[in-house]
């Protein structure tokens, strides 16, 4: 089990010398070493009984002065629905252009806040030809050193927003923000609240301005008790939708920013023994696999996970080669996707 | 953006040109390249003009005697929440044995059923220096093709039974079976189905042996009708458990094989106005995140996902250390995860 020659390049018997001693032809040999099916059973354990006897290792298609490129995805989580969408995207996207993934949750693993030394030296130690970050929040220093290693990078919805020269793809959050509450409005409601992610988030802020744009346009100013940080935290939204609940005059809608945080709106309206959507009506914000499993089905504003991780790709891809695209943010569109969880009041 | 130096390993001016260059010491200078937070911002200012200034690209650590080593992670899918708990897993042991991670959905893009051809060379080219398989199933000559390249590699929770001598880790999916039935045995039922995935799947067929014991020691013969294929798909259980109702003598239980068909028995249920747990409880299988979305919330075997990854992982290690561990399958076990869709009849 220990690799040798194939790792250092030295070969063992040529082909030609495993297919004389197999007495086969030299392509069915080859067909053998290849793993390929159509070869008879016994012409093939002939070929692999040579190819043990002879040691033979095969020698790798390496080109030395041409080595695999390798990109690397540095995420925070591997095992959310959100960043198995993002990984799906760049997977993809990675295998048409020819490169070889490398994921790693460099990110999740932080000394007080911040990414452990040496996360990033090891780029340049495997000689990553780029990199994209996936929900990142890089420090000054972070982004000079990959600028200064020459290491192209991209920011798949980054954290705040990044310095101005930094290629980054998002959604549009704002356009999300909006449509969700104009779809609310155009039900007929009238008393809409939110529950918002952190504040300094940009995607979060953007959704909320969405909101009050929608409203401001329909003549509407909500109440500052309507608008709530939940934190993008499902037990924080459960206190929220209670506190909403517990008001004078409590919303007939909600505007929940993420999936994860509607399924704890979920469980406080239940608590109380109010109907979604007959009572209260609940769009939520990603539109992640997980909003097809409450009852009733979540309606949820699409982000483009996927697309969004593989524009990124596409864009690093050209950087690569020595391209700059234009424009330093691409923001894919949002949609609704309607559900079971909207009615009008 | 193009990368020359730090590819190749020639490099521009030293860090101790740079240092004189900005007026600073060598390890300050040190602590810019590296990213590091605990340098004054003119400091830091001063340092990067001067590495810009010099077209200072830092040599990677590269040892070419050494070469980085990555391991490969071959998958159906990367946007399931079974295969983020399989990545998860596989992530944390690699980056504690200072592995690096590829990955690759290779699994998924297949040709009439067989993964295309080139995958396997992947590996090669890359010098890998080994491979885990999810939820894979190789042909006799990609078995010969690693063993022939003298690529170690451990399957986790392969499709069928692998040959005697490859390494695979899975989970005690008899016990499970067994297990999820003496749980609705324990709560008074005697009616209890199962909706099954294939029964060619390893996984499949011994969840079900599971159920069959755990019956049979109760003195309960199920009829043919209460077994049911659902092939883990979640339509397909869905129309299971409309000809399970529709039976003579519907079951009061459903040991449903995995979480995703029970999605299906749930919305099934709803239809007829079946509640769960009050008429019909239900059990799952997997106890993915989304069987928490669900109302009620499902009961469900827990199968260590993460675990199981990890424990392939150190497998490779080993063996790519030249060491055989001993026995072929290693088998976690699994757990009841008991929510709101058991109760008694």
């Amino acid at each position: 089990m220990v690799r040798t020659a194939s790792a250092s390049g030295t070969a063992g018997p040529t082909l030609a010398v495993v297919a004389r001693e197999a007495g086969v032809s030299v392509p069915t040999a080859s067909k053998v070493v290849n793993g390929r099916e159509d070869v008879a059973p016994e012409t093939r354990r002939r070929v692999t009984e040579a190819l043990d006897r002879l040691g033979y290792v095969r020698r790798p298609r390496f080109d030395a002065s041409k080595p695999p490129r390798l990109v690397d995805l540095v995420v925070h989580s591997l095992d959310s629905s959100r960043s198995g969408a993002v990984l799906r995207g760049v997977e993809e996207a990675a295998h048409e252009a020819g490169l070889d993934l490398v994921v790693s949750a460099a990110l999740s693993r932080t000394r007080g806040g911040r990414p452990q030394r040496g996360w990033l030296d090891k780029l340049t130690v495997r000689g990553s030809a780029g990199a994209l970050f996936n929900l990142a929040e890089l420090t000054t220093s972070q982004y000079a050193w990959l600028e200064q290693h020459r290491i192209p990078f991209v920011m798949i919805d980054p954290v705040v927003e990044p310095p101005p020269e930094v290629m980054s793809v998002g959604s549009a959050d704002w356009q999300g923000g909006l449509m969700a509450t104009e779809h609310l409005l155009t039900l007929g409601h009238q008393r809409i609240a939110v529950i918002t992610g952190p504040k300094r988030k940009m995607c979060s802020s953007a959704r909320v301005a969405g909101y009050r744009s929608a409203l401001a346009s329909a003549g509407i100013a909500p109440p500052a008790e309507y608008v709530r940080d939940g934190g993008f935290d499902e037990s924080v939204a459960h206190r929220r939708t209670h506190e909403l609940l517990a008001l004078p005059e409590p919303p007939t809608a909600v505007f929940v920013c993420s999936d994860r945080m509607a399924l704890g709106v979920y469980r406080a309206l239940a608590e109380r023994g109010v109907r979604i959507p007959h009572d209260v009506s609940v769009v939520g914000f990603d539109d992640l696999p997980e909003s097809r499993w409450t009852t009733p089905a979540l309606t949820t504003m699409r982000q483009p996970l996927a697309e969004m991780a593989a524009t990124a790709l596409r864009m690093l891809v050209r950087m690569m080669d020595g391209e700059r695209p234009e424009g330093a943010r691409t923001e894919l569109s949002t949609r609704l996707v309607q559900r079971a969880s909207t009615a009008s009041p």
